[in-house]
């Protein structure tokens, strides 16, 4: 797509050159045929920095798109950049893409539907009522149980068991808001990876990036229920008790372990080894790792323990 | 259906003329044609003033009926209640209704199931999995995810998107106990309405209304895991993230942003552009709007934010 | 399969004679044809008293085995135990089971899946998108919503409804450690037990056990988004409100009451009649029935009334 395509959907004034554009991403990651954008003159050292050719911006970052590139000056950056979304977004299916290709000792039962495009390993199980969409892969000894739905261009490791009712990829939960107060759709043009040998429980909900990939990795093991937000990557060996929830963006070290109920907001950075215990609700990063939690606010579970048995005295 | 037939259901006694009934409400909203109920003699009032023909009713109500309607004296109403909805209940499936009626440019997966009576408008997408009701109706441009069930005579509105494994119009959780403590199903006979522009996540289960419906306005946006109650009513552009659940017969006004794992007990009123941050438990109705509210028990936000200070302290 | 089998599986020697096994199981439950073990040196009166011939030990239980039984000496006896569990495991499917058996009466959408080996009673019904495993047995009257999931060996009682979106048997959430800090899994080789008259609501999940068998007795009611771990036991007529939790192995008597968002640890014993108000965290044990219980910790519910009052007052 050119640049001026999305100028026109933005009914906006393209300045510079036009640029041959194949997706958006983030301005720290976009590279010179990506799309991107910056809502504040805060970022404006991203912005020079930035090997993207094509910008989406505020006024007073004019001055510092690199030379070469080009750029739309928007009144709402963040609504256009929801509006541009919608330009990248695929299609559900896509009937034209070859067959899928299924490798050897693989079971895929008559009623899982396997979209075209995908590619399913050697010795890979697909029970009944699974959905594989359009270019997923599979890759070998998989286990995908009955109704469990794989969204288009995820990909799953080897040696993974993914129970019933989980859904993996759908949209993360993103929008832009109009001055009226309504929710403009940032379309979620990425995927998500799942690693070697990880097992996620039921009526997990695992959700797609808004670009790039939300990465579940190696080994990790989640139970029943667990939400894990767009663009998040969970670390290595890392095991989730039910019904925790990990808000957008935040990044868990490796064998961290958090416990029933617990939650992150978005965009933390979890240092590894660190342990969560029931109900902790997490909304700062943690650098150290190695460390124990509990309580919302969080706190060091000794502390929290002690705190308990303070506010417990109050009734005394 | 005669009242006289659900007097025998009941093993009752009919007083007064019989009448033809063709379903169930509550007091305040039945019709003349609908069969009401009145659990205690506080109700007196609401059942004097009730446009309805045929009541269950506590003995102390006798003189409140209206003059020409009919009634049956119940030991305990609430069970004769719940007894009584099993006479009006629909049976999920009638093969013997017209097969659905598929609008232009739609795309039904050949591994979706949709009942007979049910009605697509056009350029809607059904995916793989997916399982839409008896007399469900579903209104043009919207999509389908895979695995997402829609029980029968729900309404899905334009422009929205449904994501996998959510259940729009299971029973909601109704209950009428016996003095042994057996749990008598009322049965849910109403259904849900989701409006246009609605996006739900995956994994979401919003119930049928025991009586008419249960809905969510236009615009209105849910992340994943969100449980809604029957007979709740969410307001227009309201923003819902993960894991919260709204208890039965709570109403949002417009605009209400709910952060995850919050959640709100039954029978509420929530003023517009209220705002509630993380594990919010709201218990009581809200009649300002505008306000920003956190904790459990519920408070002011700035409030909360002290109250955590003044905890912390109890540490030191 | 041989006790010698097992021990080549663990690279370990087998002290004493060969022993034919056909399954594995606690210690204190474990037949003279299970496999079982004992982690550490507290457990050596259960030892000693056990009818398994077959037992996985650390070095300092030796003495304690039976006359007559047999022995493998373990490193470590809990990921011994997981990679044993793994050759009981059964596989998702066995295709050359009979065909399933189905009562008179009953209703099998074509679009619903059962497995060979399955036995559903009379007036059944079983909608499309819905998945009957292996072996199980559905009794008479009950309804299987659209895309419900029931995994192999489990057992449904009769006049039960389990909506769309529930799975029922996934494996529970168990591991043991490496020094290294991978997560071997235990392969749960139970399964699930729901008596008769229960009704299940959207988007739950109830863990097969590990061994033995999961209950949900007689007459129980779940809201949405229930989870109920492995080996749990949920006694007659209780009441889940959604969202909440029960960790592993924890048994709640008859006539429980469990308000939203509510959730109880591991290996708990709750007596009956006892009721939990809206997000309780269960940790101990409730011996004495008919209490009712907030807050986390939990305690008392007009004790915890009477402490929201006090801690409001940290703010005046």
């Amino acid at each position: 797509m050119l640049f001026s395509d999305v100028a026109k959907h933005l009914n906006s004034v393209l300045v510079g050159e036009d640029v041959e554009i194949d997706s958006m991403n983030e301005i720290e990651l976009a590279t010179s045929s990506q799309l991107t954008f910056a809502i504040h003159k805060k970022y404006s050292s991203q912005v020079s920095l930035s090997s993207s050719k094509a910008f989406l911006i505020v006024d007073s970052l004019v001055e510092s798109v690199p030379n070469g590139a080009s750029y739309i000056i928007c009144d709402d950056v963040s609504l256009s950049m929801a509006y541009a979304t919608k330009l990248f977004a695929s299609k559900p299916i896509e009937p034209k893409l070859q067959v899928p290709i299924i490798g050897e000792e693989s079971y895929i039962d008559d009623m899982a539907k396997v979209e075209n495009g995908a590619r399913i390993g050697s010795n890979v199980t697909i029970m009944a009522g699974a959905y594989i969409g359009t270019k997923v892969v599979i890759n070998d000894n998989t286990i995908i149980h009955p109704n469990v739905t794989i969204y288009r261009d995820c990909v799953i490791g080897k040696d993974c068991i993914i129970h019933s009712g989980t859904v993996i990829g759908a949209d993360g939960f993103g929008f832009s808001h109009t001055k009226e107060g309504l929710h403009v759709k940032i379309h979620q043009n990425g995927n998500v990876i799942i690693e070697d040998d990880v097992e996620i429980g039921a009526n997990c909900a695992i959700d797609r990036a808004v670009f790039n990939s939300t990465i579940v990795k190696t080994g990790t093991k989640l139970d029943n229920f667990i939400h894990i937000a767009h663009n998040c990557e969970i670390g290595e060996y890392c095991i989730f008790v039910a019904q925790t929830g990990v808000g957008g963006s935040t990044k868990l070290g490796r064998n961290c372990v958090v416990s029933g109920q617990s939650a992150f907001t978005d965009h933390l950075e979890i240092a590894p080894f660190s342990t969560f215990t029931a109900r902790s609700g997490v909304t700062k990063s943690i650098k150290e790792s190695g460390g124990v939690y509990s309580g919302y606010p969080l706190m060091d579970h000794r502390e929290w323990r002690r705190l308990q048995t303070k506010i417990a005295k109050l009734n005394s």
